[in-house]
């Protein structure tokens, strides 16, 4: 395999601890010329579906990469370590469904293996910091030009661990959706694409109706923040292409109390 | 124009996402050889000022740079996103003022253009992300070596948006100024240098009275922190060349209630 | 000297603000060839002890490197600022203990300099930012090539502030110990080894009492997490070689109120 200019890196281990340094470290030391960039480190511990929301909506700007993702509440248990082809690029991490979405948005598995030579990881490997000791390493391994298929046993892509598809359905002038993920700025982005929104009669210059928990709300579909007052909320089509909903200069998901995987509607207002 | 060697980034992005990743990758596909470095991502959401003083007191210890700031309440609305030429080094974002007291320190826009060369942006440029689909491909174009004027319409730099100077007026023996920022420690930074101070009399070794907020103070000023003792408070000339408070040990934000654009005199104590 | 190829990094400056980002660029105008590798910003507030365990369980990880850590309330005051030569890296910072731990696990200091050559400083070095003035500069340069004696007075290494040893006291079936770190999940990792603990009988598959603040808990000694079921307490041996207390899926250092320097007992479970 010709070797990866870039690595990416995304983990629930913050950024308090040496965990994601050390990982760097051991990359370094396999992959001196290979580029490393930090996706996100504040997953929050555990949440294997938002790690894969980001994932998927951020590793189609980089060039061919080997993309390492680390959220993994079974460590050390019977879950396989994996390196996926796909696309360009190539993803490692556990098989829980974490690498899944971003596998599907770089069009699918084309070849996948279980992590399983050892001569890749980092000697002395511990129960519970794969990402330093197994996944990084050999992530590093194949950046630097290591074929796949001398990472570990080949698999079946069929046996590779998907997570569910969000909810979403859409009916003529409406859609039902959940939330699929909330921003560092409140913007609820919906697991509804702005392209099936349209083909709903959801499209920029109407107004829609927004209801969950029971609530109902008004709200202008614009095509960006500033298409509303200051405080005002507004319904656009993200930078992902996803429907969400944000505030003006506000936080939306807090004045709304809208959080991941809460059920909302969107219904062209007559 | 010669290659930069270097593209800093500053943005109100925070690292919880995958936006200030997804600017590097497109980077990367852009100008391969460019070191990238992050100057901070955590402007508080939309707070222009504070993202336009820390560039302005970081940028001037980086090499000649790419230097690329997106703090954008206004995206997708007919503010302007332009590339300043100033010193040594360009300056790439809104035109909102954010980049304004940054130019200044550098010596002042030389020449200015407006981003409107399509060619230089992402494909499919959004409406709500122009960090990613505009700035960061425009500047990485310019650090590959693009020359300035290729990026757009030149504009006329007296038409740039800037920031108000923040508020500070000195007499002999007293200072009026506004806090002009806080750092992680709670230091608190007013809008006058030392230089400035030391005309008016207030130098270290004298005492100084803090009035703020209809309250009043000593405080002596030093050198550094460890001058007064533990938990004790002191004025001192700070890193960046002003005038600033800091708690020995502790928070003086925290204790004396100070926060961004506050108004305070200091007096020399007689 | 040969050059070394990274230059680390460690401090309690945040990333809120732009004083990481401004030892960075100091850094790169003197060695624009080096790597730098952030270990962490987020070290408390002058946390000596918490900065010296983070950089004693990383700096193991990386190549030959210059480590720069700074955690360094008494800036600008008397103390000194040194270089240490240890293993095959270099460690750079204030002589405030912060380093010790690192030098010690590296094998203990060969040789040490104080940061004496103004030569090698930022030119109008401050008073209370000796991180981008003095120890960035200086790393810089010796990660360049200049000899470790060119960059200031040679010391007595006896002479090095070492940091108390944390509190650890073993006997058969039983140990007393204190608290070394909490990390980002909520475990607490206690001051003695895994190896130190099996000599006392305690080992995986033992269960333990574990005694602290008038309480008491039987905990099982497993290999990782998923050993126990999800919110089920679990002794097992660390990432880093120490005993430490987790809850799978949960924070343990939350659920059982302990903190870095808590005294412990763990007791094989009659």
């Amino acid at each position: 395999m010709a070797p990866f200019h870039c690595l990416t890196f995304l983990t629930d281990y913050g950024l308090e601890d040496g965990f994601v340094a050390a990982c760097h470290g051991v990359a370094l030391q396999i992959a001196p010329k290979t580029r490393f960039i930090d996706i996100t480190h504040f997953v929050p511990p555990g949440d294997i579906r938002r790690g894969a929301a980001v994932l998927a909506q951020t590793a189609g700007y980089f060039p061919p990469a080997v993309h390492v993702a680390v959220v993994d509440p079974g460590v050390g248990t019977a879950r396989r370590g994996v390196a996926i082809a796909a696309g360009d690029s190539v993803f490692v991490g556990p098989d829980n469904g974490l690498l899944s979405w971003a596998v599907a948005e770089a069009g699918g598995a084309t070849e996948a293996v279980s992590l399983t030579n050892r001569a890749l990881w980092l000697e002395g490997a511990t129960a519970t910091f794969h990402g330093r000791d197994i996944f990084m390493p050999a992530a590093a391994h194949l950046a630097a030009g290591t074929p796949l298929a001398r990472a570990g046993d080949q698999l079946d892509v069929a046996s590779l661990v998907t997570l569910p598809r969000p909810v979403s359905r859409i009916t003529e002038g409406s859609i039902d959706a959940e939330v699929l993920t909330v921003d560092r700025f409140g913007n609820a982005q919906l697991a509804v694409t702005g392209a099936d929104a349209a083909r709903a009669g959801l499209t920029p210059g109407t107004t829609v109706t927004l209801a969950w928990d029971s609530r109902e709300q008004a709200i202008p579909f614009g095509a960006t923040f500033g298409d509303v007052a200051a405080c005002e909320l507004v319904c656009y089509q993200d930078s992902a292409g996803y429907v969400a909903i944000a505030v003006n200069g506000g936080n939306a998901a807090e004045r709304l109390g809208l959080h991941p995987e809460a059920l909302v509607t969107l219904t062209v207002t007559k």
